[in-house]
């Protein structure tokens, strides 16, 4: 049973929020992890976590790299390379870094330029999980059970860092999966930021109109649905969006004809297409929902 | 107490699905209908629906014309026309019409068609209510509670039809506005027409995919939340597109102006620009929740 002894003596957490906070509390019930130490740019957040049990010290980026075994960056991703530039020296010998970050050859990109040759204990993963509630009150140690994880571990990459990385998220009761950041980049780009531009256009919109007010008054269910990602922090999307700006753009620009596709389609009055277009995405998304063992 | 003196002796359901369903269960629930009719053009949902106790009989569209005193057509909108034309050489001569269609410029041009000098009995209206969920099993008393129903009567509705089904849906406890045809149609198009038309156009989009297989499996709760309506009846809302395709392409082509404009943004790494649009709609969405009563 080895996945039994793993344990993380000190663990350093940056950025307390959702899911660091989620991984903290997490790894703290699966007795994982010893001490937890939060970092963090604001004051505020980092009390809550401490108050919440979620972290047992705050500690600056300098502290942490010296003290900890494990390094998880949840913060968004344009705060990474200060933070890996601030800790650089100040790293133990064995010390693995990992993050969380929605997109992964941007991080690759800034942790191999902050870190040099210690980048091979740098390990990028990205829980897919998540919740359109922020900050550390919203965290849970069941946010990442039966979850997808995704590691992107380049040709350079310790296998003893992968492996360190893997075990934390099993530990979390994740499944952990491996592809290429440039992979991992496209298919996120359409099924996690494509919607979120789509959501986030669309509720602008009708925010924007002179007659927002009777709109929103008669906004029900579907519209509740539709925009629910649309309340997400800006600050994280716009680092997204610019961190992946290629696949989005590319993937935007395949939405797009599909797009102009079904409006010719009812431009025309063309039913049999109508239908067919209408009919091919319910049935999908009645698969896709039957197989995710997501909850409606 | 005006409001608890309100029956309906005989109440005919056309089509007993979720909201003909749900309807029927309301008006029983609350003491205000008599009889239920059930009427419709598959067997089973109908036996469903009588299992059930939505129901009381089934009927045919010709003696439910000649049995009640009010008529509601829950079908979807292409349906309309025919099964008027059944009921209009048997109808009472007392008899209010009314529908629940989700869009009202052609449903008020198929009814007044359809019905002749009969049509200023025909209320128009429309519940903001539903779920992705479909059928006679999926019908709940609740389902109205508090939420917004809207009559679009026109100029020659009788006025004391229109109380009648003011006093249905109040009955139901649900909301009563009232506005013309194309007010409905134009805001309806904004808030639910076209968040269903860019939800089912990415699912299909995504589904067709070569790669759909992996993107699928990494979609997370964004996803789910934003295709959620795509699962809906192809039937219904081909109808709806076909019906209020007028607003429904204007309102697509605002849709688009702002898509473009938030690409430009970040085809041209305009930070601030992305961010303000970001920022605009995560307010918008977060005061609109909070305002609408609604559960996320």
């Amino acid at each position: 049973m080895q996945q039994k002894a793993f344990h993380i003596p000190v663990l350093a957490i940056v950025g307390v929020g959702l899911i660091g906070g989620s991984l903290a509390a997490a790894l703290k019930q699966a007795q994982v992890a010893g001490r937890v130490l939060g970092v963090g740019r604001k004051g505020q957040t980092l009390k809550e976590a401490l108050q919440l049990g979620l972290i047992d010290e705050v500690a600056s980026p300098e502290q942490a790299a010296a003290l900890a075994d494990v390094i998880v960056l949840a913060t968004p991703i344009s705060a990474i390379t200060t933070v890996l530039q601030q800790m650089k020296p100040h790293l133990r010998a064995h010390t693995v870094l990992t993050d969380v970050g929605s997109t992964k050859k941007e991080v690759v990109r800034q942790a191999r330029t902050a870190l040099g040759a210690t980048f091979k204990r740098f390990v990028p993963g990205h829980p897919i999980a998540g919740a359109e509630k922020a900050g550390p009150a919203a965290a849970s140690a069941d946010l990442f059970r039966r979850r997808n994880v995704i590691l992107t571990p380049v040709h350079d990459t310790s296998a003893v860092a992968q492996k360190t990385v893997l075990s934390m998220w099993s530990a979390c009761d994740a499944r952990v999966l491996t592809m290429s950041p440039a992979t991992h980049d496209e298919v996120l780009a359409s099924v996690s930021h494509v919607p979120h531009f789509l959501s986030s256009v669309y509720m602008w919109q009708v925010a924007s109109a002179d007659d927002a007010d009777v709109r929103l008054r008669l906004a029900g269910t579907g519209f509740r649905d539709f925009t629910r990602i649309a309340a997400g922090s800006a600050e994280v999307w716009r680092d997204i969006f610019l961190s992946n700006k290629e696949a989005v753009l590319q993937e935007l620009a395949q939405v797009q004809k599909a797009f102009k596709q079904a409006e010719q389609a009812l431009q025309n009055n063309d039913e049999q297409a109508l239908f067919e277009f209408l009919e091919k995405a319910a049935l999908a998304r009645r698969l896709w929902v039957s197989r995710s063992g997501y909850r409606e």
